[in-house]
């Protein structure tokens, strides 16, 4: 049975994303690559309305997120001036790293299916990239 | 026993590429989503290595290699001025569609690795898009 | 005396958008080359508040607005998560073209000042590209 | 007349690029915004070829060149395949900052016309960017 708890903590977000024209290529749509901007900025925003910032100090030290694996697959054509809609599901929270599952649609098609782990890291200038434990607010409201 | 004629198909290729300013972030890293692109730009080396021109036209029709599938892990950051050694390898040529396997270098580090899978498709403004089989010169050189 | 239709036309806009992560470089500000695309997507957002899509097929050919010349000056950076205020204003409206004048502003600052060029144009594949007049609703709509 | 010292400085330098599938948009060119990120690289390429790092650190503080202004005017299009000839040159040399001239050509039709100041700077994380004097070995190299 899962706690009250547990329930009320989030693991999907919605958002949309307006397609600009610099998002498309010659063949006349979307470029493969910006899906995984799509997603990033969605990751962005989900993590925003836990009340974290990505951009965090943490004693002193800043925390990021880098990625460690990506991947879409992509179902059909996006189009300049297409709405995304877009489907953030956290599949996996780890000690150190966040799992993502994302569903890309437009106007009831489905566009693409993205996966994203990105792990919770210090990132000092100059100093080697270190995993971290994910902090508060975001590990407390993500059950693992 | 492969015979000579397969063993002179070509399905391996190799490139370079130095990081440009414009491609890192304010971790001071190369942003995740360069990878796609970088891999774009070697499997488009890759065809031109074969004689073929990614923006192809056969009988009038304008002919490209939508993706269907692309993803990455990352092993290590890249930063600015480095130079990638990228590694491309056809891991199956299907009759519509290749699909590569992708290694980044950076002095002896291993930095990523990528996989895609392109779709040689008819991409006629206003029309569906529709696979094709794989055009000459590529399907003679490149065995299934 | 500016006559009432004179006063019906619309020459300025305003919208606002939030910079993202891949909007930086490792400066740790927003990449200078982006705010190039950031004005354009605000002149497409001021063309579609006219009524007008970026992305017209005129009498049965598409039509687009290519730039002559784009020029930004920096006087403050912008960093990841702020929001920018950016003003749109048409400084001049020819025949086939647009002259745009860019504000961008972000908690008071002023970060930069833009200025850009379009030319309203047939985009045929395959053909030379060819200005045309300015088409409604766009051209009744800003006063010339 | 020109001094020897003079003579032995470097104010121009040539380098060439090939346009990448992700350079271009749906309008079948190579995207306006793309030519900022062409004329930065090419910069950076003249700096190296002065002896120069553009990501130098200076007694401990990370030296940079920000942006006050960039401008491009746009002559013909360049497309997915061309290779642009990209010639650079210092129209002035101040005590913080160079002005740079950039034409842009392919297959001998003149492309596009830019010019950038960058300001060399102290950009230290979580302090104000801060001009600098000229470091060398690019002070000695380029008359002012």
């Amino acid at each position: 049975m899962r706690s009250e708890a547990d329930e009320r903590t989030m693991r999907e977000f919605r958002t949309r994303r307006k397609i600009e024209f610099v998002d498309t290529d010659q063949g006349g749509i979307v470029h493969f690559s910006r899906f995984f901007v799509f997603m990033e900025t969605a990751e962005h925003q989900f993590l925003e309305a836990l009340g974290s910032s990505v951009d965090q100090v943490i004693a002193g030290r800043r925390v990021g997120w880098p990625r460690v694996s990506a991947a879409c697959s992509y179902k059909s054509p996006a189009r300049f001036g297409d709405t995304l809609e877009i489907m953030v599901r956290v599949v996996r929270r780890g000690r150190t790293s966040m799992s993502y599952a994302f569903e890309f649609r437009a106007e009831g098609r489905e566009i693409a299916q993205g996966q994203m782990t990105s792990v919770c890291c210090e990132l000092e200038p100059g100093r080697p990239i270190r995993p971290i434990p994910i902090p508060e607010p975001i590990a407390s409201q993500v059950s693992d």
